[in-house]
């Protein structure tokens, strides 16, 4: 156990008081476990919710700001957040505009995020709900029914937030969001395993050598397990895994994303592989990030997400946003 | 070996060419390598270079932009970059008005530094250097005469990049990275080894359950090693040990640096670790970063960096920065 923590129990606690000591600029209610912008909520605006277990950081309590969530609810250690918090957060941020749930395809965070739309029905709150599911490496998986949901969301959270930055109504924010889904794929690679507080040895075994193509980001079996490959041949796996399912007539965004212990250097190295293989493959690219933005604790990985984008979603890609997690100015 | 690399060998020279897929802001140029943004050289403003061993980033490549460095020059993997390539930078970013090199204390990058200076010099290049050795760990190191430099060079490039593009002259610019580097203090834990690719296997042996309290940014030894140690101990020790050496009567920016691999939940955890002993020793916080920005590749840990701030170097942290690793606007 090389962990950086006090106890399993109050990890998530302890995050959320570094957090609101790190951010003035949000509300952090430890307690309750949501994490809010502090000026909501904003006048005409749409309001954005998303969640999911914690251990993905910087996603969401990362992307709370202006330009993208009005709030976050992060649950235990890869484990859904309860209605409660959801249905507070939509309290929190509403302005009467509505809010969007930007939800995960894990069966956990469904169930959850749905009950608590009704519930934030119930309390007068109009509700929208997205499910991302961009995760092409297996259909059904140990905690989805369906496709999982992984790098997209950053592209959700981000389009759609700018959206709503902009004064865009809810039916319009949901089916930019929607848009957004279904112009996304990703596919991602484990290198190691990744350990959770809890248990506090490797969630499941990899052996040093070996990785494991299409792996979900708690760690969930992929398509198969290999001996090591290079750089190369897992940015050639990857991108065609991909572009097997996505047939992009537009530009794409690129986001070469790491799983939490992969340095920087090597992932932009990867981003060459992977704009390589765009390349021969005739896909151009708008935008491309490179860095540690939907983790899975320590695993050693990355995953390739890609969305085509016309004119609109590329415009309210490169709008300002302000968050701990993702930000810049134009 | 779990590592996301063709081999060992192209690591620096892929990540660079991965790194100008993703930034068409900055000028990489891969043969050389050197970084340099693309508005260079910026006229009437004193340029800033920066440098060292690759296995860091962000740091420093990932720091070259408006508001922060002009050029770096990134060397082998844990390696100082040759004089050859600071010349290069220099002369790519001179505007006329000077160059500052900001440069970490190790033996490797301060000797070609200062060769790469006096060949600038001869080329016409006025060039000054300021020296950065914050890590209170140690006196001398593995690699080091004196302090070991490490998470004050970000607050050194933030700020005197802040300061020369407001078009301050050069010894001013030079004057407040001295004052910087006198008012801040570091202090690192390691969790894990890491791994160089050239290696392949960890660059020293810190058996499962043990840290490593003062380690270097590559793994030197520090004070002492002990069996695992909670967060809220482990911040007690690293901030007492800044605090042994810097006596803060204004209030401190505080750093909290992952090394690689621990995850942000962690490090958020840490920092209210951090927080809760800062005010139990009455040391007021003007503001907090927390993230991955001096690292040592896959390595697990963190360090503390304290900046003690009148209200010049708090307006310059605050100014605008549009770079890779560290991007806010006001």
């Amino acid at each position: 156990m090389r962990m950086l923590i006090n106890v399993a129990e109050t990890v998530v606690a302890d995050a959320l008081r570094g957090m609101a000591a790190a951010h003035p600029e949000l509300v952090v209610d430890a307690e309750n476990r949501v994490i809010v912008r502090r000026d909501a909520p904003v006048a005409q605006k749409v309001a954005l919710v998303s969640g999911g277990g914690s251990g993905h950081e910087p996603l969401h309590g990362g992307f709370v700001g202006p330009g993208m969530l009005d709030a976050a609810c992060p649950g235990e250690v890869f484990t859904s957040p309860v209605p409660d918090q959801m249905v507070r957060a939509a309290a929190a941020v509403d302005s009467g505009n509505g809010v969007l749930f930007i939800v995960k395809n894990y069966t956990g965070d469904v169930l959850n995020f749905q009950m608590a739309a009704e519930l934030a029905e119930d309390e007068g709150v109009q509700v929208a709900s997205v499910l991302v599911n961009d995760d092409v490496a297996v259909i059904d998986s140990t905690f989805t029914a369906g496709r999982r949901g992984t790098g997209a969301t950053l592209f959700v959270e981000k389009i759609a937030g700018a959206a709503a930055e902009e004064g865009m109504p809810l039916e319009r924010v949901e089916a930019l969001a929607r848009q957004v889904v279904a112009s996304s794929r990703s596919f991602g690679v484990a290198l190691s395993a990744c350990t959770t507080p809890a248990k506090g040895s490797p969630t499941f075994d990899l052996p040093a050598g070996e990785l494991e193509l299409g792996v979900g980001i708690h760690g969930e079996p992929g398509r198969e397990r290999r001996a090591m490959m290079t750089s190369r041949e897992i940015a050639d796996f990857a991108v065609d895994a991909v572009l097997e399912d996505l047939d992009p007539r537009l530009p794409v965004l690129v986001l070469v994303n790491g799983m939490g212990a992969t340095p920087l250097l090597e992932l932009y190295g990867f981003n060459a592989e992977v704009r390589r293989v765009l390349d021969e493959r005739g896909v151009a690219v708008a935008r491309t990030l490179v860095g540690n933005y939907v983790t899975s604790l320590d695993m050693a990985g990355c995953s390739v997400t890609l969305c085509q984008v016309d004119g609109e979603l590329l415009r309210l890609w490169d709008a300002p946003v302000e968050t701990a997690g993702l930000r810049w100015g134009r």
